[in-house]
Formats: structure tokens, C-alpha cells, sequence
């Protein structure tokens, strides 16, 4: 199978449930920040569950296994990703359970029903449009930088989509954190539980995992950081866990 | 001397230049909180400073041996604390560059000229009014919950005496942290560097420290948390470091 840049489309083992994804090598790849966020989210959850701007669709279809939900959507504004998502839940036969949508999370609130879902998830652009340099032509920019939507975008389709105490779940970067709490809390989002993501134990934190509920009262518990290595290329015991890869399990 | 409550007052040593503190044991005593925000004032601030809120003045006389501020002021409501502040400025030598003030946050925009403090320090209440248990005649109350003023009132004060460029350092609780943020982003005080404390290396964080600069672009630094204790009752190297309890320098 050729990709949408003409490379090949390369299976990638997720170590969970026999789970699989594709994606083109030369397209955007998930990375560790989607993992880790389905790491965080509560694995009791059960209900609806979206994600806002899928990709090839790594967390709806890791959270398959990693929650209780009975119906996960994905939507993709991306085309050639939306369609990796799909032949990837295809593969994996979870297309009773798994349902990936084409679409702009700008229009959100007219292709999903208000307050349908129990659960969203968003590993949303990190980077305003503008900053730093990025070919806009390139489709990898815009799940990069907010070419397509901006993180007002996100939360107030989040905002729109969810149950009243239903959970948003997102994964962004600390710089942001003073504008990403205030739009969240503006829109009704409130931020409940925020653990920072730290390379190592003395680094400074470059990600941020945010939980909030909708319609919730103010407090916000804050956890201790998460360190992704141990020692350079060496993962920690929680991220190896996170990644369905434990030791203990002999799977490493 | 006798304290403000009848009972004896105490003399602490600051291990910093001699620098002592007068406390009254039955009334309120500085903690860790306090120290920590004068470990996280940057030590090559000049100018004036102002801390609000400054109870026996441990702030701002920290702050003459840990930065190059020529002129200090504390204000403070409680008078029988700015008075052990006054005794205390008076018998550290510190009287032509400290100045305790006995007045109240929300009056600081009459009590100051607006735009003319470089660096101002907060340790306000943490909790909101009515939170908790507490005897609101006790004046230790209102140390700890929003009696006589609210975050609010501490932000808009920082926000309207401070120049532009100047920086806002606090601590407070990362509970409130979406709130704390979204007050000082709306009043122009953005948050660009912020420190999660945490009483052991796998605890959740307790308190956390922000400096804001008025009027700077948002972009927020967030360092690795500060951890207090190395083993029950055994402070980190860095704690030692903040209190002056060096233990290379011989002082611990």
C-alpha cells in the first residue's frame, strides 16, 4: 500500500491488544505526547469518546483497549490521514466501535450532536501559526502549528461536544499553559487534574497533560511530573508501562 | 518584650548576613513559603521593591542580603505585626533601606504611586474566605483565608504599582492555579516562569511560585519542581541552599 505522499505505508505494532497502525513514514507520525495521553485518560471511562483532529487515528484506537467506551470517533480534517485511520480500524476490526469522521474541528458543532460525548481527547497543533519555520503546503504543519485551528478552536468544540461533567483531555505545551487554563476555564472547561511531562528527572517540563471537566467547581490537583527516561534512551518504568511495553510482561 | 497576644516574643535567626526576625509564637510565624519566594526572586533585582501582605517583614528583610533592591517596603494590615516588622528592620541596621507600612492591600493604589515599584513579592492568603475552619477573629485567620482581601485585590494592586518590565513573584496553591493565572493574564501581569514545590521527589505539589512581568508577551517558562525533603526532616540541598543553611559554608 502507497501513502498519500507516494512513500510506503509503513504497520506500526501499538503492543496493545495485537493493535496496529498505519502510517506513512514521509507523513506525520503519532509520537510519544498521543501515548501519553491516552495513558492519562481514566481507563474506567465508558460512554462516547472523541478525539478532536485524529491523524491516522493512534488514540481512538489505543483506547480501545486502555478505556471501557463503546463508541470512540475520530475527526480528521487531513484526508490521506483520515483514510490511513480508517483502513487502520478496518485492519484491526473495530469498525462496530471505532467510527473515524472527515472533517474541520471548526464545524464540529454541526457534524456531532451537543453534548454527546462522554469523553474528547485533543492532541492539538502546539505552535501559533506564524511561529518558528514550517512549510505551509506540507499537511505535517498543521498538525504542528495552527494553521487549520487554534487552541480557542479546540476548546470551544470541546466545550460544545461534551456531557455536563463529561472529561476533556489534552496534551499541549507548558509555554502555553497561562492561555490554555484561562480558555479553558472561559469556556467552561474546568481544569481538574494537570501533571507536567519532563525528559528526565532534573529537565524542565515540555509537555503538559491537562484533565478538565465541564460545568465542574474550581480545584485543580496538581501530580508529580512525568519522566519519559531514565538515562538517555532509556525509558522510565511508568512510560514503558504507558506504552503497553513492560518489563515484567517480557514484551521489552 | 511581650507579644501582641500577651505571650513572649521570639527572636529567629535568619542565617543570612546576622539578619534576625521578631515573631510572636502565639500569633503568625513565617514558613517555608515565604523563604522559598525569596529564593525564587531573581538576586540581581534593583530598584525599589514592595511586598504585600509582608506580616513580621520576613520578605523584604530577606531580600536586602538576597538582592541589590536599594529601597524595600512591606505592607501590612495587621498592626501588631507591622509594629514586630518596624522592631525588627530597626535592630537588623536596615532602617534607611526597609520601610514597613501599615495599611491595607486594597488602599495600596493610594498608599503608593501607581508604576513605581520594580519588584513586587506576594505570600498571600491561600484559601478563600469561608473555606476550611478558622476563627475569623483570630488574626492568624486571615494570613491563610481571603478575610480582608482576595487574590484579586493582591493582583490588581501588584498590576497597577509595578512599572512595565517589572516582575510579580508569589507562591499560593496550585489548586487554584487556573484561577491564579487567569487573574494575573487579565489584569497584564503575564506568568513567564513558574515552579511547582513538592514536599518529597514523588509527591504532588503544594505550592507553586510564579513571577510575572507587566506587560511582557505570553510565553511561560516552567521549571522542574523544587523538592523540600531529601528523607523525612532531612532538607534537599537546594532548601539548605535557599534557607543559607549551606552545609559547604559551615552553617548547618
Amino acid at each position: 500500500m502507497s501513502g498519500p505522499l507516494g512513500t510506503e505505508v509503513q504497520t506500526v505494532d501499538l503492543m496493545r491488544g495485537g493493535l496496529q497502525l498505519l502510517q506513512d513514514p514521509a507523513g506525520f507520525c503519532f509520537g510519544i505526547d498521543a501515548v501519553l495521553l491516552t495513558g492519562f485518560v481514566d481507563p474506567a471511562s465508558t460512554g462516547r469518546l472523541l478525539d478532536l483532529g485524529t491523524g491516522t487515528g493512534v488514540i481512538p484506537i489505543l483506547l480501545t483497549e486502555k478505556t471501557k467506551c463503546t463508541y470512540l470517533a475520530g475527526l480528521e480534517i487531513h484526508a490521506p490521514s483520515a483514510r490511513l485511520a480508517q483502513e487502520s480500524v478496518r485492519r484491526n476490526g473495530l469498525t462496530d466501535r471505532v467510527e473515524i469522521v472527515e472533517g474541520d474541528i471548526r464545524e464540529a458543532g454541526e457534524i456531532f450532536a451537543a453534548a454527546s460525548f462522554d469523553v474528547i481527547t485533543s492532541n492539538p497543533p502546539y505552535f501559533a501559526a506564524g511561529k518558528g519555520r514550517y512549510d505551509p503546503a506540507d499537511p505535517r504543519a498543521a498538525a504542528r502549528h495552527e494553521i487549520l485551528c487554534t487552541f480557542s478552536d479546540v476548546s470551544r468544540a470541546a466545550a460544545r461536544l461534551l456531557k455536563r461533567g463529561g472529561h476533556f483531555y489534552l496534551v499541549h505545551r507548558p509555554e502555553r499553559l497561562p492561555e490554555l487554563l484561562g480558555t479553558l476555564c472561559a469556556d467552561g472547561l474546568e481544569p481538574k487534574r494537570l501533571r507536567m511531562v519532563q525528559p528526565f528527572r532534573e529537565s524542565a517540563p515540555n509537555m503538559v497533560l491537562i484533565d478538565c471537566v465541564r460545568g465542574a467547581r474550581p480545584s485543580m490537583k496538581t501530580e508529580p511530573a512525568l519522566i519519559i527516561y531514565e538515562a538517555p534512551g532509556i525509558y522510565t518504568e511508568e512510560v514503558l508501562r504507558i506504552y503497553g511495553m513492560e518489563t515484567t510482561e517480557g514484551h521489552g
